[in-house]
């Protein structure tokens, strides 16, 4: 950094004298350090390890001076990519940045929850429509992968706030190895004519003739890359940029017919027509990894390699004898911690995101000797939420439509298969995973035909932060994104009955729950302890099962009062809905207007989750129907670390009994005296025990 | 990187000239910059963003030069932070490492496994026995935490190899954010006569007076910090240094008694005698965030931190309003998958560490649409490996005594405090473990009082790499790190009977193993399938529940020829250990002497693991001896997703099955015609499948 406040005048003699000395060592290159064969690229073509030494403009911006990204991003695959991107520009950055993401509905979704929840400082993000944008570029035929989004760079120049003078441009598909402020710094180098700085392409794609008929778009020698674009936007306006490029081409598309790489091609015509817009960028800032890649050239001589670009279609599986290399370094991203990214930048102003002062405040207030600490600091900690972490195909909608929600972690994958098979229906799933567990959920996805064929069923990931397990706010997360009229609020040990889902719609239409919306439809609890149990195709199957001692009714051994109320000796019988009434610690499984109240975050990891919830149910006079053809078995497993927690430490229990207490406190405050009933409950149940 | 091949003194006087022009930035900083009192900070204490332009030294190292690092290292927790050092060292760092360990025994082995495992491409290790050093700094008293081993770095110039001109030395708790090689360059600034360069200390320490008869060591002001030392080695020697410090330190002793802080106190009082041997290092290469730290002027001024200094007894729990911040850093590398490190460097010769190259070529020539290709690579994978990751007692050698040996990944924890009460001896475990994982598992045992008492169990962490399961490599390290005559070969879910750790020691003498090597001592194995159930505390109480049918014996459903030959109606009657014949598909746990074959790593994922080293046994004429008052008791737990794999991909089931026949030709090779009778078993298995 300068010493401030130094006049300019003299940092310009330096510099200028600067040029001097470090020209004198520009123009002995040896040549043949040359990547290709145009002469746009004949200075500094690898990005010198002592760049202030061999280039002539030295100086990065100032500490705290923001730096601009725009970045076309649409689908649910592009935005998983995104964030691993993101990740590798915030890991380097030292300045605060303004991502400028022109996004798809679907996109759009995800990533503002993303970015709401991941709370980093000095990141701004503002959105733009590509919707509003395919009318420019849609006349445009392209056979790229990239489809219409592709070609939305050309238009970012008309788009973009006015007073954006310069951005860097991104795809998707790269990795920051390096921070970006030195990228920044190269618009310092651009000539007074220069509008754009580019990369020199690394295949020989544009040369041509890489088969009978090859004929790409014109371009200047090997062409120019678009992964990575340096725009000045203030310039391009003035130089009729967008006049330009549709002359160019419209004519090229006379005899070429189509685009093959989308903008690229465009770009290129442009650059050839008028080749001193360019400003040529070093090759490590645009490391192409695409098949017949000849980037080689670049990385092996480079002391240092700055953005890699996955620019084939297969990506990560690109053939390449140094794969595992950059393969490395992108898995050191894709599975990085992102909270670890929540840092702020020393001395910058005004850098906190909404509520992330506040947050911190109180994260400092709390106490660290006292007991209940972890509870209070799992209570308030913000997780990042990525919603719809696959590909999903929203259920078309129908008014008696019944969403399964449930959440889990990695050890409970297993079940998802078995989940599938029994619940034909939507699901909205909350997983609680690191960011590593998810590239390992991706994996189990895809190599599952049962799991990778449902596009019905929504996950939700929710990052992992702190020792307790947040269990209703994973509940709340798949609950807010579920997108049916109805919810059935299960547990993910939980297999329902075959006909549960069809059964429930029926039942719902039957029972017209729209015009009493306050129901809850209770779906009776079993068990069995058997990992291998053959399941039970009708209500007449379960109970003979139920008899011979195989199931049981949930919990019956250990925790008989959560489902009682349910009274199973009324529901062998029964033919119709009947009406039960709340109990002290009553827990069934649900079906409920998606619009239900949400369960109490403050319950993390184990016990009075589900309970809080029904009793807020009741509160607010939901009526309780027990179906009488309904049921779902829970299947064995090991004990859970929570619950393990609670049998064996003192002082979790008590934790958890100060959280009861607070709830009932909270509960008398917004229902007055009709929350009386709990509150005894609660006594009655204490001086039991 | 400058052009090579330029003659030498073209690039002289060019840094002649820069030298001119920046020395008038120098000349003219404000001094109010500078972070202390003390003259010696005056030029670019914060090393600057733009370094080079303000700078008087530009020129970092060749690409490929070696650069040296010296750390001091005892004990199994420096152990563990030794190498959070050395992942953000490597994250980093574009030259190859030569590091040079001083270890006690016990960090020594910890490491050499680890390095060997780690197979980090240009990285060279050399060890040191701390030892040796330890009459060399005996004679100081000292009342530092770090103890003797902090002094050793006093003594690095004389042991380090007299080739070695210069050697950074670290301290196993700093955290680098930065490529070291920035940190070596420095070492061109120094000037003739300096020999050691400093960071200045962040705290007022030195300056005395922080309470009544507070009387630290002279030193020049604030005094400097030793967490991050440049030593010039040759120019030390040439000095007279090991005469000077010990002149210097005797001297102080008769007034001072002790030091404090060890090597630093006699360090600063040196420097403080002699002050022109000392290079003052900008700040930002050691931040230091001890309880009082002054290094936010520091931090808040700079633009990049390069070196975080944890030099606080807390370590990471230091009360510091910024400290979420240094700890997401520190986490950052504490959680990083250290495998990620084995890059490659490219373009710098004779970087590979033993075998990598040909373990790169065996994993290159895999097929990867071979459909057993997973197997394959996994079998190939090299597992870094972290033997006894949490401190450890050895048990006194007894010739009787036997180790429960077993292998887990993070959701059998909650397995490990039964497992500690039911087993009072020896265990060594090894468990399946990302980086980050290991992180929570060490909190885990800190946080559980049975677990923490315990020093007899050795933890030995396996890296996770891959998608399978490489369970017979795991029990391998398990096996290989057992300190006892016998081991007991069990599995995580099974509980062993209270007495059985005595009854095996007792059966053990009074059998006479000793003369009767090869003996495989059976444990029945039996099964509940209920969570919750009071263990038997005796084998009429054992006999009592199988009546009862609430125990089973071990997988009489599934897959009773694994445990029919232990013959559990014999059993039941038997008062005296009698003697078994293997049949197909057998699978007993059981006790045998510590060189017993290894499990042959071939068996990744689920299947036929145990199998196959009970062959190897009998094969090698074990004898197999079952105990008439031993069992043990597997708990229930959902199916692992191994299992799940196995129950529904075909692909898996026949890659086991192709697993299976490649054994038994291997078998063949090595029995001949003795091993015809498992080829037979195994060909009768499938004609009846």
């Amino acid at each position: 950094m300068l010493p401030r406040g130094r006049p300019r005048a003299m940092g310009a003699a330096v510099l200028l004298l600067l040029l001097l000395v470090v020209g004198f060592f520009l123009f002995g290159r040896d040549p043949d350090y040359g990547l290709g064969t145009t002469a746009t690229l004949d200075e500094d073509p690898y990005g010198s390890r002592n760049l202030s030494a061999s280039s002539p403009q030295l100086l990065l911006p100032p500490k705290c001076e923001m730096l601009h990204v725009a970045i076309v991003c649409a689908g649910y695959n592009s935005s998983r990519e995104i964030i691993t991107l993101t990740k590798s520009l915030l890991f380097y950055r030292k300045n605060p940045l303004h991502l400028h993401l022109i996004t798809d509905a679907v996109a759009r979704n995800i990533l503002e929850t993303l970015f709401r929840t991941w709370m980093v400082p000095a990141v701004v993000v503002s959105f733009y429509d590509a919707e509003e944008l395919k009318p420019l570029v849609s006349w445009i035929p392209n056979k790229h992968y990239s489809g219409l989004y592709g070609l939305m760079k050309l238009v970012l120049p008309s788009i973009l706030p006015p007073s954006l003078a310069r951005v860097i441009v991104l795809d998707t598909d790269v990795t920051f190895s390096s921070d970006i402020v030195e990228l920044w710094a190269l618009f310092d180098r651009f000539s007074d004519k220069q509008v754009v700085g580019l990369v020199e392409n690394q295949s020989d794609w544009y040369l041509g003739n890489l088969w009978k008929n090859h004929r790409p778009w014109p371009a200047l020698g090997r062409g120019f890359n678009t992964g990575v674009i340096l725009l000045w936007l203030d310039r391009l306006q003035q130089t009729g940029w967008e006049q330009m490029w549709k002359v160019t081409a419209k004519r090229e598309l006379l005899t070429l017919m189509a685009t093959s790489l989308a903008d690229q091609d465009i770009f290129n015509a442009v650059i050839k027509e008028h080749p001193h817009l360019v400003h040529p960028l070093p090759c490590v800032w645009n490391v192409q990894l695409s098949d017949h890649t000849r980037a080689e050239r670049c990385y092996l001589e480079a002391a240092d390699l700055k953005v890699i670009h996955w620019n084939s279609p297969k990506k990560l599986r690109v053939k390449n004898k140094h794969a595992e290399f950059f393969r490395n370094l992108h898995l050191t991203f894709l599975g990085y911690d992102g909270k670890l990214l929540r840092r702020e930048l020393f001395g910058c102003p005004n850098q906190f995101p909404p509520g992330a002062e506040q947050l911190q405040q109180a994260l400092t207030q709390l106490d660290e000797e006292e007991p209940c600490f972890e509870f209070r600091q799992q209570q308030l900690t913000v997780h990042r939420v990525h919603i719809t972490f696959l590909p999903h195909q929203p259920p078309p909608p129908q008014p008696h439509d019944v969403t399964l929600v449930a959440q889990l972690s990695m050890d409970r994958l297993q079940m998802l298969e078995a989940l599938c098979r029994h619940w034909p229906g939507p699901m909205s799933l909350a997983l609680y995973l690191t960011d590593e567990e998810a590239q390992q959920f991706l994996h189990f996805v895809e190599m599952s035909p049962v799991l990778s064929m449902r596009k019905d069923v929504a996950y939700h990931v929710v990052y992992r932060d702190g020792p307790l397990y947040p269990v209703n706010q994973l509940r709340n997360v798949a609950l807010a994104q579920a997108l049916t009229p109805y919810v059935f609020l299960s547990d993910i040990d939980f297999l329902p009955a075959y006909s549960l889902y069809d059964y429930l719609r029926a039942s719902i239409e039957q029972l017209e729950l729209d015009s009493r919306r306050k129901t809850a439809l209770v779906v009776p609890a079993f068990e069995t302890l058997h990992y291998r149990f053959s399941f039970p195709n009708s209500k007449a199957e379960l109970l003979t099962l139920l008899d011979a001692g195989s199931l049981h009714t949930f919990r019956y051994h250990e925790w008989p009062q959560g489902h009682s109320s349910t009274d199973y000796s009324r529901w062998r019988e029964a033919q119709a809905p009947y009406r039960v009434q709340w109990s002290a610690d009553y827990e069934p499984y649900v079906v409920v207007p998606r619009d239900c109240p949400r369960y109490d975050p403050r319950f993390v990891g184990f016990g009075w989750n589900k309970v809080a919830h029904i009793i807020e149910l009741d509160a607010q006079e939901y009526e309780f129907l027990v179906l009488p053809e309904a049921f779902s078995i829970h299947l064995p497993h090991a004990p859970s670390l929570d619950i393990s927690r609670f049998r064996s430490s003192p002082t979790y229990r008590n934790c958890l009994q100060a959280l009861k207490e607070e709830f009932h406190q909270d509960l008398s405050r917004r229902y007055g005296s009709a929350a009386l009933k709990y509150l005894t409950a609660l006594q009655q149940a204490r001086s039991r025990a």
